[in-house]
């Protein structure tokens, strides 16, 4: 299945892809949350898709869409995944997995204008492929630890240079202004996806292509990263693990490349849909 | 007001301490979230207390204490915030606030067991005011900052210094961990702590004091920290910021002191109570 939310900020609807149209499911009378996951969600909505297949209607047409998860527990993402990114940041491969977080106040639909922050003058773009957690995990085997993804989706680690690397200590507060985790168009359950280590990515910035790259150069991979991250905390149900991004930032350019209002940005990943960003600058609400 | 939670781990009731007695607060008919704080729940609940005061029950002797809030959206953490702790720490004193998150997921009663990471050797202690957000708070001015504040809390901020320091990295893996976030006794609001910034805290271990300091010793204080983060990510309602411990931490003695199952780690601060985790080695659930 592929699922999406859809609607005004905070009001958002579910629905579900078939045969490439966007049908309402919000009959199903529940949120993409935490809770629907940890409670076989995926497979409940199933069933109900199966018995109303006939009634359920398109989305109209215009419908802005939603994060694919409404307020996860967690975004955790991995940094310098793929070798030729960890060389153009001027780093190491690193030995095990670098891991951050991203406030989920980031989170924001898949083509949803980018905010550049107050004062920022330096706005990257990073496209990734995004592991969505089906059930809780702690202490996992890597063998085991497919069992505990329900799905992928597209993810934009948007990330303000300056506030990662160049204002003390951790990369946090470079990671987690609003609207730099735009998360969809639509999160693809994992039976979707028959090689998950095989996917083309890729990022264009107004229709120059950036990125382009395949999840087969990860260094760690989705079961390592799982069994990894699960020794460190608890993963639960809806939980985003952002896996990195390939070579191609803006960072990397000599002189570097950073998004300025008006700028598109657009990216895809393959069996998991597009996305597109255009830059405003910070407006007081 | 001083607000708590009760009872069996994801079942937790609200209650309100009048008179140093822990009354049962769950006919309000909410639980303490985002949503609570957002909709001025503080208000709504003092109201329903004056209304109710002579029907509320106390609540059972001998019931656990949860954490005070149930899943804010994030925890944030400041690093290094007293200049004795940068010193034992070996770091130089920051010239701006280090941030870190720390997984909801760690979140605890504060008197619940601290649970010893498998293979964890190197488990600290951190006794830290927390600040408990009431609204929403993006490029706040430190001089209307503490508007922002819905209270305070007691935490003890769990640190892995392997995971932290020895793994690669960012800091979130050694600050991840369950348990590592007790919260509580209660929720002090605003109204009631004079002066926040002349608080004594302090922590033991085994009865002997480690931690002995005073909030007076804050290199960044409340108003610039509450102004500093909003510059930088939208704080929400329920949002913890936990602003740093002193002095006294295991890593900073020659050696090192690091926390063995059996052990009692104790700690409070001035007006916001006390609480005890015993510490356990991990079992696999």
């Amino acid at each position: 299945m592929k699922l999406f939310r859809y609607g005004n900020v905070k009001q958002e609807k579910i629905g579900v892809i078939i045969d490439e149209k966007y049908l309402d499911a919000s009959g199903f009378g529940e949120d993409y949350t935490e809770d629907f996951f940890a409670t076989d969600g995926i497979n409940r909505l199933e069933k109900y898709i199966k018995e109303n297949k006939s009634s359920l209607q398109e989305i109209p047409a215009g419908s802005r869409l939603g994060a694919i998860i409404k307020r996860p527990s967690k975004i955790i993402c991995i940094g310098l995944n793929y070798a030729d990114h960890a060389k153009e940041a001027g780093s190491p491969i690193p030995k095990e997995p670098i891991v951050f977080f991203k406030a989920t106040s980031a989170l924001c639909g898949p083509n949803d204008d980018l905010i550049i922050p107050k004062n920022s003058e330096k706005t990257d773009w990073e496209v990734e492929l995004a592991v969505v957690i089906g059930k809780e995990a702690s202490y996992v085997n890597e063998k085991d630890a497919m069992e505990y993804v329900a799905g992928y989706v597209l993810h934009n680690d948007y990330s303000e240079r300056a506030y990662q690397l160049e204002r003390g200590g951790q990369w946090v507060k470079g990671k987690s202004c609003d609207s730099f985790a735009p998360l969809g168009p639509f999160l693809a359950t994992k039976d979707e996806i028959a090689d998950v280590h095989n996917l083309n990515l890729w990022l264009k910035v107004n229709g120059k292509m950036m990125q382009n790259s395949s999840t087969k150069q990860l260094i760690f991979n989705i079961p390592f990263l799982i069994h990894y991250l699960s020794q460190f905390m608890t993963l639960l149900p809806g939980d985003i693990i952002s896996t990195g991004t390939p070579h191609g930032v803006g960072l990397g350019f000599n002189p570097p490349i950073y998004l300025k209002a008006g700028d598109e940005v657009e990216l895809g990943i393959e069996g998991l849909g597009s996305s597109k960003q255009k830059a405003v600058a910070y407006k007081s609400k």
